[in-house]
């Protein structure tokens, strides 16, 4: 790097973001551990009761590995020189919401088999945390879109057609706070179903 | 990366330091865990109860991700090829503040509402970390601008403008663990309304 | 980084995967944690007494150690400009493997003298874990064979033998969760002489 | 990177230590913890009982920091293209003690005040880890001279030095060991004042 070029903020976000999110999918894990021995309860019967725990963690993996792979690639159709006031304040919104993925996991997955309205509540405390993260990815896109900070500016079809698909990927969320009152299960189940139509699908750049 | 230019210290200290943020940062969400059913309080009791870990909570995610957009608009300023020496060591002693933050955060966010004088130490202590972290940031930019490390030599004017606004940062910590001993939410509020602060100034730095 | 070149996605997975396995190879030690004084234990006699927590920490320190030196060899001889839809999910499988591995490694250092069918599953789950990763690897590598990722072509005759060196390796995994129900400190030994053996050898790769 | 020119292991060496340095260097933290209110002790009484834990903190914080910095300065002056095989292995074993500092510091610092066998074996143990972590740097050093991994050899005089001092160091944390059976707050003092002596000391390298 030349004295004369400062490097763009992307670079250290992008290496700040990866941190962040490497470490928050690290501690999902946290929240499979059992009870040692002398407890009372098996080792199978422990894993046996703590399915929700192994259901959750993968759901949630694979949520946010997926944010990481669509914060790649809308990172890097990014302009390198530009926008370095609003981009780490509404990266650093995404991540408080991606950062608070384990312990929305942790909460639906000691609480799912509980039932009653504590289940319900734990799954929707779950989505909506998903609800925020979806929102605040959408909103850094619809900013980098209105402050023209793609590469390769995005034609107008290309930006409603990404719109429509962020403003459809919100509404799942919300119906999943929604329908974690009747069943904590199924509201899970939704998020998983969000995980399987992002690995299918791929979010938009201007850089590809 | 040729073998004629070994690398400066610069790149690594910024992925470092990157690391440590990054870690810090996702461990203050370990603070939010709720116990799990079977402990006699319901969870939306629990969630309701624990109000003031939720606050303290985003209120010290902010400020690490402050301290972070501003530690790489300094560390972008600097030259890449001197001051190996301070550098790092003064990088190190601002790092063992960051690393304080998450400890600190949970320590305000389970006694403030115990009132009495657990909670006005508590909150001295959560500002008093918050305040060993602007002096130590405060004395890497005062070496940085001393040690003539800038790439892009600030003047007069900049230097004295960019030391009065630490000072002043500094003096809001100081009154900040000064009213924790009259009352803790104040303190803490005049913590967000640091957060505030920075998020619409800037640091200056001689790359820009 | 040109605005005109968009980064591709080889060097941030690298960094998210580096970030990933730092991770999980440092919380690794969370579990040789002792309890504090006056549990009526002594610390000599506590020490003594988990040394298969040792043993584990060792044991599975090196394995993510040699995931990771062959996740470079493999990541190193990959084309910097394709695959982008299947490589990070397929590699997002692998990391899902490498995150449990500190979940199974306590589990393992809990049960071991527990004996009796606890221990066996105990073993069986830690080697269960660590055959899901050698297949993920395996799947990660064949891919890249199958979809011409690498820079330089492998030979048949390389893709044949790296192709039989895996077989054997997960071969060896699934022996080592037979013998889980057998001994599991010989499980256990299976799993330290493969790391024997992996640190001897090398995976081929494309690239060198 | 072009494709003609694969990436040499030395950059995502440093990648992956710098994680685990900034893994370990931050869960350091975890053991300031204190109880919650309602547990019969004010936070006052916590935080003046637990000095040893802050005392602790310090002490390894830097001691991590300083075998970063002098890690840095070691990776610089090797050659980009050789020492594959080695190199990383070498690098797991130092770590293999970076990372099980947060253990021996959590147990020193609850350990240390306790008295009698159990605070000498606790110190013993700490120094025990400094000196493996000591020992595996200074292999990584001698194989780096003997395998002529430097960029710039270095002269016969300045590996002896180097020698020289590396026996020393590992000396004072032998005499650091033995001096834990007879005083623990002074072996931690010894371990202290190792601390300040590499930050005014500096491992030369072949790259400066």
């Amino acid at each position: 790097v030349s004295d004369a070029a400062p490097e763009p903020i992307n670079a250290r976000l992008e290496a700040f973001s990866d941190g962040v999110f490497a470490v928050a999918i690290t501690l999902l894990a946290l929240n499979l551990a059992v009870d040692g021995p002398g407890h009372g309860t098996s080792l199978a019967r422990q894993l046996g009761d703590r399915w929700p725990a192994f259901v959750a963690y993968v759901v949630s993996f694979f949520t946010i590995g997926i944010v990481w792979v669509n914060h790649h690639a809308l990172m890097r159709g990014l302009r390198r020189d530009q926008g370095r006031r609003a981009l780490p304040f509404l990266n650093l919104v995404l991540l408080l919401f991606v950062v608070a993925i384990p312990f929305g996991t942790a909460t639906v997955a000691d609480y799912l088999r509980a039932g009653g309205s504590d289940a319900h509540l734990a799954a929707a405390l779950y989505n909506a945390i998903m609800l925020g993260m979806a929102v605040s990815f959408g909103t850094l896109f619809v900013w980098a879109i209105r402050a023209d900070q793609f590469v390769r500016r995005l034609t107008g079809a290309e930006a409603r057609r990404a719109t429509v698909r962020f403003g459809i990927g919100n509404l799942v969320y919300v119906t999943a706070v929604g329908v974690a009152f009747i069943s904590p299960p199924a509201s899970l189940a939704i998020s998983a179903l969000i995980d399987v139509y992002y690995i299918a699908e791929r979010t938009p750049s201007g850089g590809s």
